[in-house]
């Protein structure tokens, strides 16, 4: 499953005035590289959406600053030190990064958009970052735009870099949408840092970037985690590249915008699934639709409820048809349902309808079903025409190898 | 440390009018007795806590229908099945359980609890139960009062019988309370059934039972789990042994049970804490304290935030000093908090002051807190007189295994 996924990157078509650098600060480890540098030719617009979290890292207090400026010239992404909990030095160490770049590449510090993934706690080489950037610097321009390397860079316990590309329309002319993403852990109920960043070529303002971008969260990577349940550094942001000065293209009515936000969700959707199947340990994507509800939001809840639970995610790691786990996530929601209209699919096969085991229940072909890489449990609650679905992956015992030795 | 729990069985002195009949009726397995028969000679005060899932088992409907009865002549228990979701069929043979045992012993069906632990959605072997119970009613006054057969009929994927006991005083005489319960899946975020039997000599109402009952629940078992997370088949019940028909001890006034509350609260919290110790593939009891939180509340939610927290559960398996999860899982909670009022100890050890790590800090002192058996994690708010205590157990790749097979 894993290795189709890889094929994304022969498909992107590059952006104009978007460059890529990446290098090894030694940050991570000594053979990968761990800072990347995106850079616009132009300002992109720009939106991004930031974690919840209440102890968020430093750089996210940066990117809470400069949130509604809408415009960038530099992406700075470094992976192997979250720069998380590091107090007053963690941000004063985020300051001089900033300053740096915008020295290097004359353009206001509000233009600077810095992003970290790794381990909380420790403070970044900051001395070696700053020595090293303007060597980065003078290697622009040198470089191919290689999306496979800003992917791989960004990675933390991720097994594979993580791509999606579609070409899409707006008013009959081509564009395309590029996502990279990094994010492995087990994403729900607990969630290792996830970092998105989407990539157009058509002209959009920031707050068409954002309105869209918040639509197409609410499909996708919102829907493989508890909402509040984020990490430290979680951030996904859009850019435009709005490389073209003489260009005087209009920028798009929100009517024309149709087939775009389609694809990005899409876009985003393929990242968010790709994040859940290479959760730590996982083997499986296992994909919950609940409908019947009385409305989204229960219907949200209550497939959170059978994806967060470890009892129902460590059964289909074992392909045991343990349907009993299910109903018990389903009743320990906080959603008030009636036991006595659910029912329940896993696969193509009903065990539960109306509350009643099917007469024709035939464990052996349910269990055919949970062998496979995809497994899907759907669920109707009978009570009205709410409806949701997540993602999530099976728990498996190489989950806690990884975590039980992350730092070492 | 599970050794030293077992010896707690030696110390338990006998209740008067109270019988406890075990057997093998073949439900769990051929080797392990799967039913109890609690009797007493004297209609029991009694108070019951139930389960709040929404897809509680036949079992739970027939005891939330006599719930405000308050008096008891026969628990049956029986384990290895919880004929949940069993439908119509599955509540038809709660019924001809109570209607057996109500005729055998002579008393109103409404003085028959029923309590049953083991597999979801296997309807039960009806006709071997009722045959066999007349075999087990003829057999009764043929025992001794074994509590440590009560303890060890009622397991399921238990590692050890559980039981818990304390000698207590009311207006200076002395009583017994006995505890006795099973328990051993994750118990927080998901749950294994947890059932929970209390017995006392002492003379107290069914109204003085039900709010002592609570109150101890509020400091034990609902510290070791979240609020409304539980199971199909969840019931904690509290028997006051009546037998003395010709006794004139009047019932006493609650100021004169303080002391009766507290032995209660010491009983209740020893056998939570046994179940977490239990916790499938668990080899670590982790204490979490939070203090300086606005109120109760939400110190409660940041330490079931941190006690759910995978990242952490497993960092502790590790016995990685990994305090930057402990951070994370403080910023995922639902609870408006500063971080930069934080502070954090892990065993003796301060990690962090006020939102800095401490200047001292002493990786390796930590390190050799966690090789410990029993974690102690403390995190002050700085925000108020708000304090919760909440128990939980490491993650392993024990518990993978247990639950990827349970039903193999």
């Amino acid at each position: 499953m894993k290795k189709k996924i890889i094929q994304v990157f022969s498909k992107i078509k590059p952006i104009k005035g978007l460059e890529i650098n990446t290098a090894n600060f030694g940050i991570k480890s000594k053979n990968r590289n761990d800072v990347t540098l995106i850079s616009f030719q132009d300002l992109a617009n720009v939106a991004t959406v930031l974690t919840k979290s209440k102890t968020y890292a430093p750089n996210i207090r940066w990117l809470k600053k400069i949130r509604n400026h809408g415009t960038a010239k530099v992406l700075f992404v470094n992976s192997g030190n979250a720069n998380a909990y590091t107090g007053k030095r963690g941000y004063e160490n985020v300051l001089q990064i900033v300053n740096k770049l915008a020295n290097l590449y004359q353009c206001s510090k509000e233009n600077i958009l810095i992003s970290s993934t790794g381990v909380i706690g420790e403070q970044l080489p900051i001395n070696k970052i700053i020595k090293l950037i303007p060597l980065m610097y003078s290697k622009k321009n040198k470089n191919t735009q290689n999306w496979t390397s800003f992917a791989e860079a960004i990675t933390t316990t991720d097994t594979f870099p993580k791509a999606a590309y579609r070409q899409t329309t707006i008013s009959k002319k081509k564009y395309s949408i590029i996502g990279i993403c990094k994010g492995s852990g087990m994403i729900a109920p607990n969630m290792a840092t996830m970092l998105a960043f989407l990539f157009t070529d058509a002209k959009l303002s920031p707050s068409q970037l954002s309105k869209m971008l918040k639509s197409s969260l609410q499909k996708s990577f919102n829907n493989i985690t508890v909402d509040g349940d984020t990490s430290t550094n979680d951030m996904v942001s859009i850019f435009s590249i709005n490389n073209k000065k003489s260009d005087k293209t209009k920028i798009p009515n929100f009517s024309q915008l149709k087939k775009f936000q389609k694809d990005l969700d899409e876009v985003a959707i393929e990242l968010a699934k790709k994040i859940v199947i290479d959760g730590e340990g996982a083997r499986k994507l296992i994909e919950i639709e609940v409908t019947g509800a009385k409305n989204d939001k229960q219907a949200r809840n209550v497939a959170f409820s059978i994806a967060n639970s470890m009892l129902v995610k460590t059964a289909i790691a074992g392909e045991d048809a343990n349907w009993g786990r299910i109903i018990m996530a389903i009743g320990k929601s906080t959603s008030v349902i009636n036991q006595e209209t659910i029912s329940i699919k896993i696969g193509e096969n009903f065990v539960i309808k109306k509350g009643e085991i099917v007469k024709n229940y035939n464990e052996k072909k349910v269990t055919k079903h949970l062998k496979k890489d995809e497994i899907f449990i759907y669920v109707d609650l009978l009570l009205g025409n709410g409806k949701s679905k997540v993602w999530t992956c099976d728990l498996t015992k190489k989950y806690i190898e990884i975590n039980a030795d992350y730092r070492s």
